[in-house]
């Protein structure tokens, strides 16, 4: 992609309204421009890193077994009523009349949507267990909307609903969203800390909320220190083996790790001294066992081995693709930018062509994108008319993983320079090698 | 994928709301299910279509040059009032106001939006043209909402919005959406005609309707019978060639084309008579040219090469992925069920083993599963324990454009059965042989 083509309006100034690092990165980069209060629009290069986030989430929901499918935003009031959370679910929910004077909303999640869809179609153990996830933007109508999409008003977000027979079953499903997610921050070069938590509005008994570290979290977290060196379970993981995936559940409960809501001063005092970590974290995954909360009132039952029909034992397990974006910019930045991983870079080399206008070096440029675009790298190259000074501050802002630059100079001795952005590490390659150099020197 | 951990809630009973044949066979084939009234849940094989096709208009748009972004569905009324259309826009409108009383409403559209994106970031010509476009949900409050998702209430649309400084060149940006547009239906497996259109609420001078004839469709539409054998644009378009682009576009517009609203019977005489056609169409994609009619009360200005400030000349560009799934049914169904394109099937291949349990079918079936998932298909893999009857209805129904059918007996003479969904054509194939044959023989 030609810079000169894109659309990537980069702010010069610091925005004021911004209080977080995430906030203020994304608005300078380009990435994010609020619409309303906590609503916001996803700029070319905001949406292309919310893509990459949110297939990274897909992949490991199919890997483990959930279904896709895709409910819409809007729901009737109706089903809400059934399940009583109508009038129990506050201002947060928008409510909505159509022009016939129904009672709609647009969804802050999808308990009551998913059940009856579960309900419409499935009425024997046999077709148990189910997994059923979508990615939809929800609207949750936030007193004090902040922090960018850390915390908006309209946001996406990954949630699945796991359907099973019995609480022993439902244990299992849990364990695989449990080790999905492990996976899943993992591959977005996250650490996430599962720590138990409280079950708030979505009810239930069972609960962990995926925690990363980071100085501007909302939440004081206490852990052991440990959890940071604990391996991520592994691409070849058997999701249907009970007993491995339990086993893998129990290694990552096995330490003490709680939000503030669930802290245990004594317990936790326990933890050698060295190993205490407490600090600030951003919640980036919740998911709930509930049981029967919904397929109780709602009918949801299916006929067991016995004949006998039973409610369904259900879980719900949420991501969101729109926070997880600032989170990661919150765990990967510097003075001078953000710094993507891998795994998420909007593009993965930054093409610096620092004498446009200049035959040899845009020959050289437009040579350059070819070929590392035919070696599958995706390219920003920066064809505008600006000085060396302000391509290399908006490079290092957007934080591709990789600068390739490339001036007369250089093409004069045969080399171009390039630069890892993470370490500020620069190299000078034969323009030829370049595409050879970074296929081997990247990480995912 | 096994069919037996999918979710495939086939309907067999024919569903008495739906009055075309597309609605009923994505109730009854399982893509769909009604939430609301005109508010559908996309099922998962109805969503693996419907990201088919969106893949395809988003590989289409990038191709003319056009860079993604994403708005949010929940808008301002401000923005709204800058316009002169909160007011004008009718009961289509969802009017929300959240929990501060401030008016919102969920987007039917969005020129005002990304004329206020365009605005707040671009000011001179030598950033022009811009073609910006999304692909998001859309709601619009239609009285009576029918015909399942080809006129939803909650629809998704890839909408598009093109600035440039004068008419000259916004020309040049509609004709490049005008091709685009006539690749995108060629590649989903559609004949689509553009016919002069009025220009209806979006406003402008020139707009074009992409139609394609079925016996449902809602407008009546009078062609020249020679579009149908007129060759679509190739892939290798050089989109930056004005004087090329608009040959095209004059080719493609050379005979009579109308919708019954510009419909001009003199000039549909004039036809050769056994050219005429006269036929029921269904909308597939729209485009507009309106020039200043939002950048002018919106402020969207930009310096020209003269230094004066003027307001930009604008066009928007819609295709809706959710209608157009309805729409390639209507075009390619035969009375089992529906016949996909190659270009949008759910997975390629329905897979039956007419023999669950047996271990030579069982061991045959999961072996062709790997083999044409390695060979770059994808599977549905019919592993339920039905009898065969039910096994081949399902194929039919879903459409898949191959079945691979595995028996005992046809094994044991080395053989199995391959049905190309839509020709009814049978071979006999051995088992190792399947993958190479279904890639010597698929047209996408």
């Amino acid at each position: 992609m030609r810079l000169s083509r894109y659309f990537l309006p980069i702010l010069r100034e610091t925005p004021k309204e911004a209080e977080i690092v995430s906030h203020r990165l994304m608005l300078r980069a380009g990435m994010i421009r609020q619409e309303a209060a906590g609503i916001y629009a996803w700029l070319p290069l905001g949406l292309r890193v919310l893509n990459r986030v949110a297939d990274i989430i897909r992949a490991e929901q199919d890997r483990s077994g959930a279904i896709e499918l895709l409910m819409p935003t809007i729901q009737s009031a109706d089903l809400w009523r059934e399940s009583g959370r109508y009038d129990a679910y506050g201002k947060e929910m928008l409510r909505i009349k159509d022009r016939h004077e129904r009672d709609m909303l647009f969804g802050p999640t999808n308990e009551e949507m998913i059940t009856a869809i579960f309900r419409s179609a499935v009425r024997s153990y046999k077709d148990l267990p189910k997994n059923l996830y979508h990615i939809q933007w929800k609207f949750r109508d936030e007193v004090r909307p902040r922090f960018g999409t850390m915390r908006s008003r309209e946001f996406l977000m990954k949630d699945a609903y796991s359907f099973d027979l019995d609480q022993a079953s439902a244990r299992h499903s849990y364990n695989k969203m449990f080790v999905a997610y492990l996976r899943t921050f993992a591959r977005l070069g996250l650490k996430a800390i599962p720590m138990r938590a409280e079950t708030g509005p979505i009810g239930g008994d069972l609960s962990h909320e995926f925690i990363i570290l980071a100085q501007t979290g909302e939440s004081e977290v206490f852990c052991d220190r440990a959890y940071l060196d604990f391996a991520t379970p592994d691409a070849k993981t058997d999701f249907d083996d009970v007993a491995g995936l339990q086993a893998t559940v129990d290694h990552w409960t096995s330490r003490y790790a709680a939000t503030s809501e669930m802290h245990d001063a004594a317990a936790f005092a326990e933890v050698p001294q060295p190993e205490q970590m407490a600090a600030r974290g951003i919640e980036v995954g919740h998911i709930f066992y509930f049981g029967t909360k919904y397929s109780e009132p709602m009918g949801a039952k299916v006929t067991g081995p016995d004949g006998q029909e039973r409610p369904v034992h259900m879980g719900s397990y949420g991501i969101g693709p729109s926070r997880l974006v600032a989170a990661i910019i919150e765990a990967g930045h510097d003075e001078s930018g953000i710094v993507w991983p891998d795994a998420v870079a909007p593009f993965d080399v930054a093409l610096l062509n620092l004498k446009v206008g200049d035959g040899v070096t845009d020959a050289a440029c437009a040579k350059l994108q070819g070929e590392l675009e035919a070696a599958g790298l995706t390219v920003l190259y920066d064809d505008r008319d600006e000085r060396p000074g302000a391509k290399f501050a908006t490079a290092d802002l957007i934080g591709l993983p990789w600068q390739v630059i490339v001036g007369p100079k250089g093409l004069a001795e045969g080399k171009v320079e390039v630069k890892r952005r993470a370490t500020g590490a620069r190299e000078t390659v034969a323009p030829d090698a370049v595409p050879a150099y970074l296929r081997q020197n990247r990480t995912a």
